[in-house]
Parts: structure tokens; sequence; C-alpha cells
């Protein structure tokens, strides 16, 4: 079977460039055997970014910045600007009368407030004044547009798929040089209408688009509905008493490329260790805690970022008090396209 | 063309019947132009009704009784057992200590409480305990029970689809004879895991139900969201600021037979006339104001019950102040049979 | 607990009609335990009926009839215009020359084609010629007309949603007095176009509606099919080698209300028993046969039409040869309804 | 607004890779205006590459090659393996006797078949035999394997998902170190069973999974298809008589992650130029054209393949005689992740 070959391998090989094919049999590393999670666990530590950002206000002006956010790079994406493999994420400060004009773009987002109070985002023609803990979501390629009008700074949390639709190479971008959008809709008009996802406003009529129609989940809400749920039960294994937020029209995902949820971890919680494709990054609303990430120890306390990477390894615990921890997700994306697989994991030691 | 017949129709027609076949060109009334409407529009007062529902304690006891309630018939359907040709009405009394045994059936139900504080209903192992304006729902083939632990009658409205089944052949009934089922969930577990329909508690796991895990919608939300919308919007022409009670897994209809809303007609609110195939059973739950159903004006008040059978022309409109109306209704049925059909209509005298 | 009534009850239900109420304690048979099956299983055999529609011809005109038909009266359900609770069935007779005349209706209607060759029927600008053994569909509302071009009588089996939709009341129908529609797509083009159901024509852009594209499944690819997968496999217990027609654009049911199947029994092939809350009527398109439809045997041969009613326990079986049979059900509804239920029975006796 | 900075811009962004963060106003190229397209328009000579896969057999056997495949390269993408930015394509040789053992990959796959007769594929205890113009489907993680027991070569064209899944980073591939599945139902079953996707086969049961239960879609109906439309439409504006291959089940894609179709275009076609974010990898059937792809013609015949990425303007056109293109595509990608756009475009100039 294994007869010399008769022709010289390195004079083929050479010629294949020229016709644009090479041999499968020497791409070694294309089919790999398990995903490559070069993206590692790391934790964003608020009070660092925070100080980074209030200076980066002497740096440059928000015009000149645009958007100023400084951006959470995976320390082993080397240097892309991805907070997981998929996903990506920033901390945006917006000064008092500063402005974000008017743009959209094929990368889907959402905002988690940190702090602040008063500035707005408006989305295809209704303007929402955000507080922390609200979620804000402004869909691929509509409208959006943010400005301070409080007296103090703000800051929030920025969850994109940029790394997805730049691998995909499907991005679009429009900014047609206004600051503002014209508003269509009375103030925070969605959050009203669609207040309890269990009833539908019938006056909105059919809502044909592929993303939630409601643009802010305000934090009032949801803190209520998980100390509800809290007092009742401890939730799954692995995430505590954990929601997701949902499109109310059909009850899936809030966009068709990010997820997110909300986790309550009662003090002293002590997760199961699982992995799935999907990767997550995290925010601390509330309390202290860790994640073993692949093994690693990961501590967080409130207002930190943390990125658990897709496939790997990871197990949350609460510390003595309870925590509270929103986080983003590709997910949407691997269940589409079923790639989504999830398996149980033993307890690590870290 | 119209040759005479060379068969005695006579006899040939009498042959027929010993083969079990009739010429259709005989059955005239088979296809018809458009419903035939029987049922009419009408208003049961619930002071009437209710007088009269107490006055049934003093006939039968709730053990002879079974269940003691008070169908409501609409008077063109020649004494069937419904309100609407495919909806079935009552309204049920539980008195201080009175329990329904554990049951079920194939017949879905909905139940809307007129009056009364501290009855309950158990549904597929959760109580729940129904104040005024809950609705509670016993979706097919679940079992559930009643009992009414307070010290003062309790009066709801049950809303069935039992002409439906009845009609269809497809009825099933069960009741073992125990009076209260194993409860295996904290008591309104769903009303608050589900609380906020736009957030999904994902320790309840996948629902493969046809229908919403939300046993009751409480009326204390149900207000709330109702207002702040009002403040909003004027809501449809036709049936002012009104919300569809929604499944949140899926953003569809409560039930896959019975479907219900909620509506606000501002003081003064005077609706826009159409039809539909579908017809509704509406209970006012605060407020004055009339309907005009194929253009006769049925006048209602707080607690009454009146309905608007299917492809009747009707508006609604509100007195001097706000009305508020419970409404059920065999839409969704129409919606999946393919067989709903809209139409606009002049405005009527009345 | 049973002391004696204090209020007359005779006095007290004499009143209840005046407020067009009664109560539930006294309507015994309102929720029955299980279906009522007031339909029969029943056989209409062809050679008989097929006799008396050629003599109808003599008795009127196809002018006369509209629509030359005799309609198939399950011996149950007490002269009412039905072979099964909610499904219609007729065998019609179009004479060469006679035309059936433009019109449609809220009923949806399938065909099956008994014997002939060349009478048409036209859908929505769609001309069909009809062979033995071919479906055709006219859904509901969809203008259709036929007529007999060919020089030979032409009988096919009418399968209608007439009794569904008659009790939901929600029938309509039109009839613009125009002997033939105006034809705007080749013939027989969704036929040929949606030809292989895994292969999607896209010029034909998007369907938004709920059935089928096809006018048109002809006999000669459902009999390749049929023949090719018996060569495999024995299919399953109940029904042998078994397909349903489905929608090609969704995988679904031909229609929302009526479904379609068609199975081959080998020879001696003898099926389980089991019952389902659907019911179907059966055309036999070749063989000899029987199906004990609770208990009572009945025997069928080529052409023959038998009903099998919901919830009856029925079990098929070929005889020497192998048997075809094509069935329309009321499954679709049942499905979407959520009443479909089924359950295995014992082998009968008969 | 412009006031000079109060921090050494250079300081400030010294520090920040130690904390993981980078300003995102310094990240220029992240939002792009639209699709980079560094993929470009080109085509593999059939007769260039057929040869060099022919020497190839000289160079290594196939169980030093393991698989013997020259992957076809876009010139643009910089050595990557890919033939537009989301999908693979190779053509793969086996000889006679050859095998490929069985394996299973997170990455998904479709071959159609060029030349050679007699070669297998299995794909989950189904074995199928070859032909060309056949297209075979081994879905994400199916076991699968292949073997030529013909006396000839066996080429085909392998279309992948692997650059998406890898981008993603989900990749999982697994081989037992067996050559060959254990064959658990009858070969061909499903292409049989379904042989009609318009008649369903009941004894499969449900088929919960998210792929295409057919695994050889073969050539012989697809050409009677093709051709029996192509007598009667000129099918559309730019793709002339175009078929999707669809999931019979469903009637969608018959991946979660590829698309497939064929076209015919007629002797003389010219297509209108038009573009969309998705790509596509076209294989030459049969006849002689050209494709202008951003301007630039490619010309194409019998066997070749050729590649136009995303977003790029296209416009096809036949020669003399009619051609026939099979083509695969990552367009189930962009509409689950709702990124898919069209646009038209004026007809260019080559």
């Amino acid at each position: 079977m294994a007869s010399p070959p008769t022709v010289d391998p390195e004079v083929f090989y050479s010629k294949l460039p020229a016709f644009h094919v090479e041999p499968l049999w020497r791409a070694r590393g294309l089919m790999r055997p398990a995903p490559g999670r070069e993206a590692v666990g790391c934790v964003w530590r608020y009070d660092e970014v925070r100080r980074l950002l209030l200076e980066s206000g002497d740096v440059v002006t928000a015009a000149e910045a645009d958007r100023r956010v400084l951006m959470l790079l995976n320390p082993g994406l080397d240097g892309a600007a991805a907070a997981t493999a998929n996903l990506y994420a920033g901390l945006q400060l917006v000064l008092p009368g500063e402005v974000a004009p008017k743009h959209r773009h094929a990368a889907a987002a959402i905002r988690f407030i940190v702090e602040g109070d008063g500035a707005y985002t408006a989305v295809d023609g209704e303007k929402s004044v955000m507080r922390p803990g609200d979620l804000v979501l402004t869909p691929n390629w509509t409208w959006h547009d943010h400005g301070n009008e409080s007296d103090g700074p703000m800051i929030w949390l920025d969850g994109l798929d940029i790394p997805l639709v730049n691998k995909l190479d499907v991005p679009f971008f429009e900014s047609p040089g206004e600051d503002r959008q014209l508003l269509t809709r009375p103030d925070d008009a969605s959050a009203r209408h669609w207040a309890q996802g269990r009833l539908r406003p019938l006056w909105e009529g059919d809502w044909q688009r592929r993303y939630s129609p409601v643009v802010n989940y305000p934090w009032t809400v949801t803190e209520r509905v998980l100390r509800d749920a809290a007092a009742d039960t401890d939730g799954t294994p692995h995430d505590g008493v954990v929601f997701r937020y949902t499109n109310p029209v059909d009850g899936g995902h809030v966009l068709p490329t990010l997820g997110c949820a909300v986790q309550l971890l009662k003090a002293g919680f002590r997760g199961a260790a699982h992995r799935h494709t999907s990767a997550a990054v995290y925010h601390v609303v509330r309390g202290n805690g860790a994640t073993i990430v692949d093994g690693a120890r990961l501590t967080w306390g409130p207002g930190d970022t943390f990125a658990v990477p897709g496939w790997a390894v990871h197990e949350h615990a609460a510390g003595d008090e309870e925590a509270i921890l929103f986080s983003f997700t590709d997910e949407p994306v691997l269940e589409s396209l079923d790639l989504l697989r999830t398996a149980p994991a033993d307890r690590q030691e870290a």
C-alpha cells in the first residue's frame, strides 16, 4: 500500500498555488477535534476600567472620539476587539451634554446600564431614558442615537455581535450626519405598552420583525421578578434563579444573534460545573463571588465584567451575600445553526 | 337541455335511503352564503343572575349540584347550553366551605373572578387563590378542583369551549372521586415564576404543552398595565386600549381553543363598527356603556355579561366614565382553521 | 348537608327561562365521558351508488342539479349530510359537456378521481385535467369550476369539511354566474412546478397561504412512490405502507381542515387495532379487504367508500392480493385544537 | 469643545494593555460600512483540477492522505481554506478500493457527484450509491464513511461550512478507527421513502432533527423536474429556472448552515444583476456560459467550479446552448441570523 510516490511531491505541491488549490491532507489543523478556545476566562475590574474611562474624558472629546468606549479585550484573542470568540464588550462613558449621533449598523447591540441616570437612547423613533440595571436593545440595522441630558456621567456596558458580523463579512454602517433622529412615538412607549409580556397590546398591530419590540427592559421590574422568584425556588443547579429576557411577541431570544439573562445566586450558592459551546459576558450587578473557568478562579465584585468563553468548563459561586449577574451570550446564533452543544463536567479545584 | 326526465323522480328518490345516499341538489341549505347567526346579541344582568344564583343555594346543595352554575343561554340557540355558537358561559357560585372535586375534561375552561376573595382553583398540582378580576386557566385535560376557604360567597364567570368540543364529538371527562388533587408546586408558583412574561424562568425547563403555563393572571397586574397604557394611547378604533392575554412561552393565545382579552374604553369612547367570524362573551369589570349588535342596542353596567355572536356587526360605546371589559372568544379556533374573516361595517343606528 | 330545600325547586326553575339562564346541574348530558359516536362504520358500494348516479342523469339535468352529486350519509347521523361527525363525502357525476360554474365557498374540498378521463377542475387561475387516482384540492375560498370535455362520464369522490364549517357557523358561498374563471397560469403548472416536493420552484416566490400550492397530486406519481416503498418496508402496524399527502411549502397537511393519505396493504395484511379522535373516509383504489369498526366487519372492494368515525376502534385487513386505500380525515382540525387523542386497542372479533 | 487634552494621550494609551482594554476610537476598521469582500469571483477549471487530482494519486496513497481532496482556495482570502468567506469547497478523488473511514464532525457537508459511478457514502446507518449529479448530505455530527467499490475513479465536489464552524470556534471531530459504520437501514431507504417530498412516509415517525432526512437527492429526478419546468417557464430574472433543494419535513433548507440549488439557464439566457450578502459556490453540470462578478467576467464550462462572494454584484449568462448549474450557499446562516440582505444592481460591462 505504501509504495513510494512516483511523482516528486515537492514538484507536485509547488504547482498547486497557480491553480488556487491546496491538498486537504496537508491542512492539518482544518478539522479540529474540539473548540480551540483561544479566548480565556478573564475579569475586567470596574474600578480600574472606570478610572481609565473617566481619564479618557481628558484625552479626547466625545466629538473626537465619536464614542468614548473602552473595549474589553480577551487576553487570549491576540488583540482582537472581542471579549469572546463571537462577542464584543465595551464600557461606554457619556458625559453631561455629550451626544452620540444617529447611526445604524448590521451589528446588533445591547446596553446594560451601570451607573448614572438621565442619559437616553433613541431607537426607531422612540426615546428611552436609562437607569442602572436597565437593558436597552438596539437591534440590527435600527437607527439609534444616545445623549446625556443629566448633570452626571453615565456609564454602560455595550454588548455587540461585531466579531460575528465581521467574521461572516456582512457589516453595514450608516451615519447620515444628524445628531438626533425624529421621535415618532411617545418616550418609552414600547416599555409601557409591552410592560407585561403576558399581555399583548393589540393596537401595536402585527410585528413582523425578528427582534423584540421592547426598547428598554427596566431594572425595577427585573429586580422585583428576581426577588419574588428567589423567595420560592433555588432555580437551576448551574445558574441559580435565572431568567432569560425574551421577545414578548414569540417568547424567543430578544435578538436573533444575542441572548440576555439575569440570575440571582443566593448567599453561599455553589453552582454545578458544565460547559456549552456558547460563550457569555457577565456583569456583576450586586454581590461578590467567584467563577472557576477551566480551572482558573475568577473573583468578582460589583460592577466587574467577566467572560466565560465557549466550551470552557465553568461554575459560579456566590459569597456570603446574594449576588446578581447580568449576562449576554451568542447562544441564539449557535441554536439557530444547530451548533449548540452542552456537556456536564466535574467540579473543579481552583 | 331541459328535456323531461325519463325516470320518475319520486321513484328514484324513494330508492335512495336504502343505500344511505341523498341528492345534493335537494339539500338546499347545505352550502349557505353567510353565517346563519342564530345566536343573537344579548345581555345577562348581573343583579338578576346573582340573585338567582344565591337563591339556588337554597334549592340544591353544592354536593347535589356538583357545580352550582347558572348557564347563560343565548336566546337564539333554542335552549342549547351555549352563549354563542361555539362558546359556553356560566356564572358559578361557591359558598364558604364548598368544594368542587378533582376532575378533568377535554373542554378547556377559563374563569374570570367577579366577586369574593379566598376561593381557590388547583390545576396540575398548583393551587391559586382567586381575587376579583383574576383570570384563571384550566386547560384541556388538566386536573383541577375548586374550593372556597373564605367566609363569603365567591362568584366567577366560567368560559368554556363545550359547544365546540361536543360538536366535534371529542368530549372526555374523568372524575376519580377525590375532593382534592395532590399539590406538587408552591401555591401560585406559575404566576410568580412567569410574573413578567418578558422574563422566562429557565428552571421551569422546556414547555412542550400547547397552553400557557400560567394558572392565574392576577388583576392587580392587568389593571396597572391597562391604566399605564391608557395614559399613552387611545388604542384601536374598534376596541380602545385592548390587550390580549398571551401564553408567555410563544406569545400566542392562552389556550388553543379560547382567547382572552381585556380592554379599557375611555369615557365617551365611541368605537367603529365591524364584524368578524369569531364570537365573544364580554364581562363588564367597570363602567357603563352600550354595544350595538346587528342594530340592537345592548346597554351594560358593572358585572353584566353580554354576547356578540360571530359575524354580527358590532360597536362599543362607553358612558361618561371609563369602562373596562374582559372577554373570551373562539378566535384561536377560527385562526387555526383558516376560517377567521373580518370586515368593516357602517356605523349603526340603534 | 342534605337539608330540605327552603325554596320550592319547581318555582325556582320556572323563573329561569325569562332570564336566559339554566342550571348546569340539570344539564346532565353536557359534559360527556367520551365521544358519543353517533356516526357508525359503514360502506357505500360503488356498483350501487354508481348505478344510482348514472340513473340520476335521467332524473335531472346538470343545469337543474347544479351539481349531480349523491351525498354519502352516515346511517347513525339521522339524515345529516355527513359521512362522519365532521366530514362530508359525496360521489359526483359529470357527463360529457357538463359544466359546474365558477364558485367559491368557505368549506374546503378535495376530489379523488374514481373513473373517467378528461374532465377538468380549474382553481385560482389554473386548470387541471383529472385522471383516476388523482387528488385535486380546492381550498377554502378559492375560485373553482369543473367541466367534462371528454366523451365519457366522469365520477369522483368529493370530500369536504361542510359539517365542520356549518357547526362552527362560518359558511360563505359566492357564485357570480360565470361558467368559467379566467385562466392565468399554464394548465397544471403547480403540479409541474412543485412536481418534486423536495425541490422548491423559487420563481413561484413566497407562498403566504395556509394551503398547499399544488392543485393536482397525480396518481402516476403516487402509485410509483407507493410501489417503491412497498418493496422496502411493511410500513406501520396499523396502516401498512402509508403516506400522508403534504403541502410542500411547510411539510404539513394539504389543507388546514382536511388531511389526506394513501396506503398500500400487502396481500394478507392484518393491521393492529387502535382508535383516535379523528375520523376518516376511505376510498378503495384497488383490492379487496375488510375493516372491523367497533366490532362490525365492513368488507370492501374496488371503488367502495367506507367511513370510520372518530374514536371507533378499527383495524384493516387486506385479502389475498394487495389493496390500496385513499382516505381523507379531520385530523388537522383536532391537531390544531389540541384535541387529537390516540389509544391502542385489543384485536377485535368480527 | 476641542480644548487641548489635559492628559498626555500616549501615556494614557500605553497604560491600557495591562488592563486588557483598548479605545474604540482608535479601532478604525471595526465597524465597516459594507462587506470587505476580500473573497473574489474566481473559477477553478475542471480539466486542470482533475489532472492534478489524478496526479495526486501518485503522490500520496489514500491511507496517507486520509482524504484525497484538493481544496479550492479563493485567491482573495490569503491562503485560507475557503472558497468564500464562509464556505469551503474541494474536489475529492476516490480510487477503486479506497475507503474514507467512519467519522463525524460539527461541520456539515454536501457532496455533488461529478464523475464516476459506484462509490458510496453511508450516513447514520444508511448507505447510498452515488451517481453523477446526485446531491448527498452528511449533516452536522452524523456518522459517515465513503468508499469506492467500482472499478473507476470517482470525483465529487465537497461543500462544507468549515470556515463558519471554525470562525465560531465550535468544531468537533471524532474518528473511532473503524472503516465502516454498521448499516441499520436498507440502502438508499431515505431516498426511496421520501422519494416524493409531497408524500410523507408515516412509518418513519416524527423527525425531530434540524436537517433533511434524505441522504441522496438523485440526479435522475432533479433533471426531470428541471426539464419539465423549463418547458413551461423562464423562471426568475436573475437565475432562470431555479429550484432550491428542501427538507421535505418542513420545506426549509436541507441543512441549517448550507443551502443548495439547481438552475437551468436556457440557451442565450442573460440574467439580471443583483447582489446579496450570501455567497455561493457553483458547479457547472452542463453547458457553457459566463458570470460577471463585480465587473470581472468568469467564463465557465462543464465540470468547472466558480465562486461568487457575498455582496458581489453578479449576473449569469448562458451560451448558445442551455446550461445547468448546481450551487451551495451560506444563505440559511444569514437568514437565521437576520443578516441576509439583497439589492438590485445595474447591468455590468465586462
